[in-house]
Order: structure tokens, then C-alpha cells, then sequence
């Protein structure tokens, strides 16, 4: 940690619409577990805990707000009186007040977890690292789809989750996983 | 097209300091040979362009304003009159007037092309899609550096290139070759 702040966990997009068949073949189906785990360490420790919740503008997306597909999941409901951000594009930082939250708590620290790895993921966690927070991202607490390229090629989830966390790592954000972030941050 | 003004060209941190060893292996070596010809025919149709020139706060970085790196590369030098935006992180959005700008003209469709693929061309395009700017990328006007991930493993340029390119198509902007670009904007 950089700071006598404890770092906030932010959970991004862990919502129903994300089982949904559109999106195509998943890895790490243990992402929601590890979360939970963290997510109950962050509550025990009193430290801050943001849920972002996709809100799509696209009423055919499994994450419209026409849908059951925009609650969250369960096992990583927010409880009440935790801070929720809607958004509707990838970035938890366009359109939110995320960045002036963190700055009026004196939060540096910034843990990065959620769906999915190649596109809301990475993409606030680049807006976080350039904003100038300490990131990290918990690479077996997120998760990606496979994707078709625009050359016609398709990668699996394992090589887009792979490849997105190596474009992340050392410029943005520190890639941990969830038992080297908790060795690191809390020394269980 | 989206709309009646001409869509803007992005060029991205295309400057002297990429031609350092640190960066270690690249691909798509004629990216800056069509980057010029879309600058040349930019300049032909009197449409915006924008060169975007990374000032780093490393002293240590090729791209630091202590040597001759930060300069951009002869063959896509600005012309007296055209717009230049400094910046000291990846995005071309943070900590600059790009977003005001290109609304102060009315440019709804932006063209980014530069370097590299997976870091400062990847975050400026997601920002400029999540902004809402109609966004194309150039395929083989842009280039990666290969990459080691958080795994150890190592991932080579094309690998980087390609697999940025696939998260960012159809969910930030669209991934056009040059030739496909000009075909379906100028109609050459």
C-alpha cells in the first residue's frame, strides 16, 4: 500500500446477465468465489467496498435494466449502506463519480476484480492507473470471454484473459493473484 | 460516417524514442509508411488531424523530454498549423483538451492510428468509444511491442497486436485496415 488508507475493492459488473449464452465460452468459473472470499475479508476489515453495476442503453443487452440480467449476482450482493455506481459504458470512470469518491476518501490504493477481464476490467483499470491510483488487478478474480478478431480469428477465453492481464501489467496495474493480494495486503 | 464533418486522424506517440532496444520486438514495420499516407491524403482533403505526443515524467523513459526520443519521427512530423496535444500518460484523453476539442468542431468520427497497440492506442481508443466518438482503429497503421505477462510468460508482438485489436473490435470502435479505411471514406 501506498498509504495509511486501506485500498478500496472494486467490484466491476458482476451481474446475472453475465450467464446469459450471447456472450459465449467462459474462463476461470471460479472468478465469483474468489471474489466473495475478498469481498468477506474487505467487510471483516471495515475497508472500502465499491459494486459498479452495468445499466445497458441497449435494450436487447442481457445487462438492460428490462431484464433480471442487471441484478447482481448473489454471492456478491451489495449490502446495504455499500457504495453502488451505475454506468453504462465499459469505463467505471466515464459518466460516475468513482474518481471524485475515491478522492474525497483519500483512497490511493485501487483493487480491481470482475467481469469482464478484455473490456470493463481493463479498461477501468486503465483509467485508474492513468488517473493516478495505485491499481491492482486479481487476475483469478476476473474473467473473459472468448472473442472473434476483426481478421476473423477466434481467441478463447484463456488466451483474451491471458493477453489483456499482460497488457495491463507493469503499466497500469500490478497483476496479483486473489492469495498473493491477501499475503500481500493483510498477511494471512 | 456519422456525420457531415470529416472525421478526425488520431496519430499516437509515433516519435524517435520507440526506436530504442528497451522495447524489445515489434511488428508491423510499415506502420509508420501508412500512417504517412493517411496523413498525406488527410492533409490533401483539408480534414482535421491531430498528432498526439507522449512527454513522459521518467527521466529514464526514451520518451522523456531530456533527449531527442520525445521527438516525433521525421516521416508523420506536424506541420506549422496543425494541432498538437502533449500528454504524460497512455490516454490521449487524460490531462488534455482532446475530448473539449474535438467537440469545439464538431468531429463525431475519429481515425487513431500510432503506437503501440496494446498501451497507449488500446486506452485512447476505449476512451474515445465510452466518450462517444464514433472510433475506427487502423490495423496496419498501428504496432505492438512483445510483451512478458504477470505468468512469466512471454507473449510476441503479433500475438499483442492481434489479441488487442480483437477486444477492442465492435465494443469501442472498428478495426479497419488503411485500405479498407480509404475505400470507405474517401471511396479510392
Amino acid at each position: 500500500m501506498n498509504s495509511n488508507h486501506p485500498p478500496a475493492l472494486v467490484i466491476i459488473d458482476v451481474q446475472q446477465g453475465f450467464e446469459d449464452d450471447v456472450w459465449g465460452k467462459r474462463n476461470n468459473p471460479n472468478a465469483e468465489e474468489r471474489i466473495r472470499h475478498l469481498l468477506q475479508l474487505w467487510r471483516t476489515l471495515q475497508w472500502p467496498v465499491i459494486h459498479i453495476q452495468h445499466v445497458s442503453t441497449n435494450p436487447y443487452s442481457p445487462l438492460s435494466p428490462n431484464g433480471r440480467g442487471v441484478l447482481f449476482k448473489e454471492i456478491v450482493k451489495p449490502l446495504d449502506g455499500e457504495k453502488v455506481i451505475q454506468k453504462n459504458v465499459n469505463s467505471a470512470f466515464i459518466g460516475t463519480d468513482l474518481e471524485s469518491y475515491l478522492k474525497q476518501h483519500n483512497i490511493a490504493d485501487v483493487v480491481i476484480v470482475g467481469l469482464t477481464t478484455p473490456h470493463c476490467v481493463s479498461t477501468t483499470v486503465r483509467m485508474s492507473g492513468n488517473l493516478g491510483f495505485n491499481t491492482y488487478v486479481i487476475s483469478d478474480a476476473t474473467a473473459a470471454f472468448g472473442l472473434r478478431g476483426p481478421d476473423g480469428i477466434y481467441y478463447d477465453a484463456d488466451q483474451i484473459h491471458n493477453i489483456s492481464l499482460a497488457t495491463l501489467h507493469g503499466e497500469f496495474a500490478t497483476v496479483l493473484t486473489a492469495e498473493e493480494l491477501i499475503k500481500q495486503f493483510i498477511g494471512q
